[in-house]
């Protein structure tokens, strides 16, 4: 096994050689562009520890992990061409940058270029890696479209919440895992097993991204703290209030959410005492803590070894020990 | 071997089961909307001929020709918010009907559905499909790309004129037969074939659709006579004309080509007189017939019998034989 920062180097030095300059430059150039835009490589990072805890070789996962993070950037260049996002790791938006239909057409080719990633591997693994693959894209789309209705919906429940925060983000993570496990030729069970584990443990992940949208450490959480209540989001430390408010709170904490002010560092005070006051900030750690403890109790089942499963579960922990 | 109209029967069945209320709704609706919106299936309808031309049965190959058709569709939606266009087959676009975000996830959600599609093949043909999909969806994405480089250069060559439209329409009409060949199990040399046959067809099929914009019958011609003109397209006639004319008419033509007057008749009528005083449109009837005769003459190296060869070339004649 490798530590994650050598995973990540071994990651980065592949993607490297795929990047090419192909013609027509006008939709190749905004592909390279945001492939080598950075970030954490944390999903195929995943696939790559997963073929190697399952006594595969990291080396065989290379092209399933990029089609991982191709598929992952292609979601990000057609939701922030949605989104009307402008920046994008610091960075201009690909539509920025572009224009809409640039965004439009690379993303679309970016799509097919992470399932002709499967080609380097026989018929069989091609099959079950394009399956799992397609499941999980539409699934993406489907939380993608939850995410939008959700918008301008007031009925949202927490069950909807949850599946919509699974489709759109969980998923991927299992299945990134999952694929690390098919080329690593696993089990089935081994298979569904760490599937279910990144899964739970990627509903952690983005229930505590709320969280910390609200009451991460401005010094170390990336983003603007309070975005979200700016945005008037509806996470899951906003519906949790609303469940736990009496009728009155209820009302007030739903104005506050449909509301633009100028200033906004009093709409963020307000917000955050709604969430500690009703007990939603407290209910959210529970259930960011359930889910990981989800995870954690899958791992029992796999047929790996106890050094293995510590290292899930230390990996696991040093993602859910981001600063609150 | 059934006729074109009970193809194109079964495979409208097929299509009409396939297309079902899933959630959620403003995803799927749309998808079924462009797909119930009708065409003339002449690519799926390809794709089902094929197979029985190979010895296999039409109704193995339905899944396939319904990937094809929903990948044809896919790409509709999407051209369709790049260009703008507020009408498809006589209807309101997907953009237009619901908005601009929906046309993007919904038609993300179609290319990767006509990926699934495959999925009821064993694996060795899952692969081949699927790899022939992969590299035919990225050159219509290139050819796409090209059409819309070509809009803002001044430098285009007939070469690269033909390759554009190989992309952005053929190798789809080539592919779409490859498929059946491969669910008929026929040889690499005969899927090679088919292809090349289905490919050159493709390449004329779109020239004379360049022809017949300008000299088409405006009784039986679909789209409006002179449109291409009206937009400035630089398509084969254009390029021909431009190649064709001495320093003066190159100039005069280029600067019809860049203007967008409010009555567009004059235009229309100057335009077509440089095409055939150039000698532009006998050299584009010219190649319509050549890329024709070309598909025609890969069939002799079909490996079936004479009345299949025949059937294919009067399938050629008849799509060809459309009113100028």
């Amino acid at each position: 096994m490798l530590s994650i920062e050598e995973y990540q180097q071994h990651f980065i030095t592949y993607l490297n050689k795929y990047a090419s300059s192909k013609e027509p430059k006008n939709l190749y150039e905004p592909i390279e562009y945001i492939l080598r835009l950075g970030g954490k490589r944390l999903r195929p990072v995943l696939t790559l520890m997963t073929t190697d805890i399952f006594e595969g070789s990291y080396k065989d996962a290379l092209s399933a992990a990029l089609s991982v993070e191709v598929f992952h950037n292609f979601s990000l260049v057609h939701d922030d061409i949605m989104d009307g996002a402008p920046l994008r790791r610091g960075n201009e938006t690909v539509h920025e940058r572009w224009n809409i239909n640039t965004g439009i057409l690379s993303g679309d080719a970016m799509l097919i270029m992470a399932y002709q990633l499967f080609e380097n591997y026989d018929a069989n693994t091609f099959q079950a890696l394009a399956k799992l693959f397609s499941k999980t894209a539409l699934e993406v789309c489907e939380g993608q479209q939850y995410d939008v209705d959700f918008e301008t919906r007031n009925d949202v429940t927490i069950p909807e919440y949850l599946k919509m925060i699974e489709y759109k983000t969980a998923v991927l993570v299992g299945a990134a895992m999952k694929m690390g496990s098919i080329v690593a030729k696993a089990s089935a069970e081994d298979q569904n097993n760490i599937y279910e584990f990144g899964k739970n443990l990627g509903i952690a992940f983005q229930l505590q991204d709320d969280y910390l949208d609200a009451f991460g450490d401005p010094q170390t959480f990336g983003k603007q703290v309070g975005g979200d209540i700016i945005e008037n989001k509806k996470t899951f430390l906003y519906l949790k209030a609303l469940e736990f408010s009496n009728a009155t709170d209820k009302v007030e904490l739903q104005q506050l959410f449909s509301t633009n002010p100028e200033d906004v560092s009093n709409k963020i005070i307000t917000a955050k005492q709604f969430f500690e006051a009703s007990g939603s900030s407290e209910a959210t750690k529970k259930a960011i803590e359930d889910y990981t403890n989800k995870a954690f109790s899958v791992l029992e089942s796999l047929n790996i070894s106890e050094d293995k499963k510590e290292l899930l579960i230390n990996f696991g922990k040093s993602l859910m020990n981001r600063t609150v």
